[in-house]
């Protein structure tokens, strides 16, 4: 399959899966999206579906597909850009912020990357304020089903690199419960690849879903919203301090508000 | 005057004005400070004043003095580190985040730091969320008075300075509306240096407790109190996004709590 071929398939991909999403979310929660389109400031460009709801205090889910050539300053830190400073990037990306501190905050997101070489990354994790222990089990076997269908080393590989990587080390804090965390995804087999990330994508749309209908019923007290709020400030200073992702994205000109979507609608600190 | 002379005189000073500001907001918001040491991860350490009032939302006031070795990947990065990795460091540090919108937030610091060599850094800054034109132009002129006091062209060269730090390039906007920004100071005359960022303490003191007595008294809107919180929203994005203080900070280990004193009590995003 030419790379073309690939660049397309993914993201339609991503698409697909983006309206997935946004569907189910607005039937769960009884309110509209709202579709903010971007354009790269090289080439290409995305979509920022928005909704801020009654149980979503405020979800974002974004798709982009995005070209153009890596300054000098980035070149070294991007695989497969020793020959070309050309990329092109594809994905998706989700983020929940909801009003009840009973149900977790979820992340999400997937892509596709060509540069001379081509991988996939991507992931899902949560991040609870007051911890469901059945639901975050729940979720944490949703990945497992996703990584199993790949490869049998796959989740704990990934599992860990979650870990490892949302974690604040200013606080000696984990951001949240974990997840899964791929990157450089690229084996001798693209099909197979790809139908894993695109199981990535379903079990995260099971896994976020079912958690949101269980417990979406459940109330709360002022005392456990004023604990998400202060959680909601550590997951602030993940993204703003070590998210690599983010600080990419803002150093080489990405669109803020896309890169930015992942902030809560609100956030306290002691 | 011998360095170690220097660095009494300067920790001095700076707990001095330390008490100053502490009496003073303390009178008028009729709310006590509250203090905490801290330990530094090498030597020295620090002590950290914290109110929480009626008219002040939440106001701190740090000082601290720390000695130790950079390590190498810092080295780099920092003057007269050539011949030894030592160094001393003493400030002061003071973030205040007023209740009502219609008062600016206020960012005061001054340090003295010494490794091979040994120079002064500092400033003040207003972050007005409803810009009261009249306060605005007091504070710089205070900022002013303290320049002239030292040298005819400090003002125009730190004020530029300021503006040109205090700048979220991914939003293209002002963090706030100036003020100073004082780094590297080192004359011949290390006497007429202190002097001058004594005044510059000195001069914050008068401005920052005038401009909260001339609009505490005002009242303000929901909608203005929403401005504010998403005003500090951007704040969170400066101090952590691009602040180099606040990532040599979280990146050397120094203190979080005092670090992310800075962090507003609360913010929002759209």
């Amino acid at each position: 399959m030419d790379i073309e071929e690939k660049k397309s398939l993914t993201s339609s991909w991503f698409k697909e899966l983006r309206d997935k999403f946004c569907k189910e979310f607005e039937i769960i929660d009884g309110t509209s999206f709202e579709r903010t389109k971007w354009d790269h400031k090289y080439e290409g460009g995305g979509e920022i579906s928005l909704m801020k709801g009654d149980i979503f205090e405020k979800v974002g889910v974004n798709i982009s597909t995005v070209s153009g050539e890596f300054d000098n300053d980035f070149k070294s830190e991007v695989k497969g850009t020793e020959e070309t400073p050309n990329y092109w990037a594809s994905g998706i990306s989700l983020v929940a912020h909801m009003h009840s501190p009973k149900i977790p905050a979820f992340h999400f997101n997937t892509r596709f990357i060509v540069t001379g070489d081509s991988w996939f990354g991507g992931g899902g994790d949560l991040t609870p304020t007051i911890k469901p222990h059945k639901e975050i089990e729940f979720f944490h076997n949703c990945m497992k089903e996703a990584c199993d269908s790949a490869h049998p080393e796959y989740y704990e590989r990934y599992k860990k690199a979650c870990d490892e990587y949302f974690y604040l080390p200013h606080r000696s804090e984990a951001r949240g419960e974990g997840g899964i965390f791929i990157d450089h995804l690229k084996t001798d087999d693209w099909k197979k690849d790809f139908d894993f990330i695109k199981e990535v994508g379903l079990s995260t749309f099971q896994a976020i879903t079912t958690i949101v209908r269980n417990l979406k019923n459940e109330s709360w007290s002022n005392q456990e919203k004023e604990l998400q709020l202060v959680k909601r400030g550590r997951y602030v200073e993940f993204n703003l301090l070590w998210d690599r992702g983010t600080a990419f994205g803002i150093k080489t000109g990405g669109n803020t508000d896309a890169i930015l979507m992942s902030m809560p609608p609100s956030a306290k600190w002691s």
